[in-house]
């Protein structure tokens, strides 16, 4: 058993847990290091308190499941076969009585939860997800590099992004140009969708890319991410094209502020409130407090969404080894949208940060 | 209540259903023709059989799901509120006793439905989601005109991407180039992740692009779709690079002689089933047999994967207004892939291939 593993069988101890069925590919890599998109199939990982774990997969991924390095048991099944059963019967072949099993209750449909309660009609079903965001919050050396590559290549994405605005492109033909760029790079995975947005876009926090052309005076604000070996970065930028007002310039340099506090506070044993009060307070007291409605960031890893959650209500101690964005924004209808975002890790006394794009106001002309 | 909401009411009447409860963004498109992810977020459709639907979302999207048309009720909440007591209250102030309702049980996740199942506790909850796959089988006028120009972008992606291929490019370079020219002409969503495969990977049924390069001798398969408005395209071609092998010329022949069979055999009165077998027989008395591993086809739509599903034991019969994917394939390990699939409707009395790009070999020098 590997030391994710092990980590959660102590949970199990801990809550009387008999079996834990994870079922999300982002925990099932997690733990098996298997990165598996089975779609509509069952993908499962069976862990146990003291017995080996199994995996369980359709048959025709199994050579890539021993690819990736899994070297415990593997249950393969045809399209004909039924996995709840075959679960059911490996679980039965350790001669372990179940009297309570943790699933992924955001993750399973209630489709499957059916056949699983049917097969299991007297077992206890809790949550296996709060445990796993818990686990996974903290990053180890292996995790970090690859989060850092994904954070190289996203300072590459801004760069090139940055280079391609021209009076009259659409946002939609700068998106095109970064994700162009990524892919001869190699890249084959976003984070999510590549957003770029100018003018009044920029300005709505939800916008979506479109064929609004960039012009003289206005902001372009890029937010993107790329995904290496499974894990993500996640990075915004906003610069402006030609000249822009006295307005926007104290919008950015106000975000900008604030960004840089929250960078500066962010070290172990600080909260996550008081990470995203500090930058919520420089706003506020530069009077834009109202246009900025959203948490100041997110943990990332595996998901581009995961724990830490930085709010201003969140008492969690930070942790050498967290990572997680810091992303002020204001947005100020018909005058402006700013946000700036970083990937930084908690490091033994501060945090360092990993993307690298200048955060001074670029003035692309 | 539009035609559609009509039609899921007449089958809550027959099957004695008090409320229907949509909640996967597909489904709530089509009932509603409001197109929202809302994400972690909540979204639902409440249908009933005489009174009037409401519809459940973001507090933020509410202005959007006006724009989309729909009239009716919208329960908007903030993050604070709780959507799902606020569905109860609004069923409640109907008036409405509840004995049976119908949920997507494989969209819905196990918490949600114990968060329902604690505030209906006497409730039946059985699926909606079969009869909303059927619902959405047969296309009518607004929805063919979607799925045409999705297929009219696929044709010009296909179009670019043969352009494309030149010695020592690699596949990642082709996919680049094929979304880079669709995002200039305005494309945001492709229905899946663009495929282009060359050699030994589009041997594979299920390769991912990569830095394999293009080499004369190969072929080069791209299978890609491109969503309009909510519907999808989904087409496969395959082109030779250079002069190719007399086997490998043998697989394309026949794999062309399968796929233009099946589109010959489908109208309506015909079987999902026999469709499937004109092209499987073909190419297994060609000797190929073992080398068609999947099923001939798709139906598509909101989804790229939706009814009816093209199997060899599928006795559904075809009607007007089906639209889905003929898309045979050989993949024989270290001497070729080629597939060739096309979109097609089927009309009054045969069928109406919706995706052009030719499909006689294409040699590219």
């Amino acid at each position: 058993m590997n030391r994710r593993l092990q980590k959660l069988s102590e949970w199990m101890k801990e809550n009387e847990v008999h079996v834990s069925l994870l079922s999300s590919p982002e925990n099932v890599f997690y733990l098996s290091g298997f990165n598996c998109e089975p779609h509509e199939r069952v993908l499962a990982l069976a862990v146990f308190r003291d017995e080996e774990p199994f995996l369980v997969c359709p048959a025709m991924e199994i050579e890539d499941a021993k690819r990736s390095g899994w070297s415990g048991e593997i249950i393969g099944y045809s399209d004909i076969d039924r996995p709840w059963e075959m679960i059911k019967n490996a679980i039965g072949a350790r001669g372990l009585a179940v009297g309570k099993a943790a699933v992924e209750k955001e993750h399973m449909n209630v489709e499957r939860f059916e056949i699983l309660s049917q097969l299991f009609p007297e077992v206890n079903f809790i949550s296996a997800e709060e445990k796993m965001r818990v686990l996974r919050m903290i990053k180890d050396e292996k995790e970090l590099s690859k989060i850092r590559k994904a954070c190289e290549l996203a300072d590459f994405a801004i760069e090139t992004g940055v280079q391609e605005i021209k009076e009259g492109k659409t946002e939609l033909e700068i998106v095109a140009a970064v994700e162009y760029a990524l892919k001869i790079k190699g890249v084959t995975e976003m984070s999510f969708a590549t957003t770029v947005l100018t003018g009044a876009n920029a300005a709505s926090p939800h916008g979506t890319p479109g064929m609004a052309k960039v012009q003289k005076g206005d902001f372009v604000l890029f937010d993107l991410g790329v995904v290496v070996d499974g894990y993500c970065s996640d990075i915004t930028r906003t610069v402006a094209f030609g000249e822009i007002s006295e307005k926007q310039r104290e919008i950015y340099e106000t975000v900008l502020r604030a960004q840089l506090a929250a960078v500066a506070a962010s070290k172990p044993g600080a909260t996550a409130a008081e990470i995203d009060l500090t930058a919520r307070t420089i706003i506020a007291e530069a009077g834009y407090g109202q246009f900025f409605p959203h948490r100041l960031g997110h943990g990332l890893g595996i998901s581009v969404h995961e724990y830490p959650s930085l709010t201003e209500t969140n008492p969690l101690l930070l942790e050498q080894g967290m990572v997680f964005t810091i992303e002020p924004g204001i947005y100020v209808p018909g005058v402006a949208g700013v946000r700036i975002e970083d990937n930084l890790v908690i490091t033994a006394d501060g945090a360092e940060i990993l993307t690298t794009f200048p955060k001074e106001l670029q003035i692309v002309k």
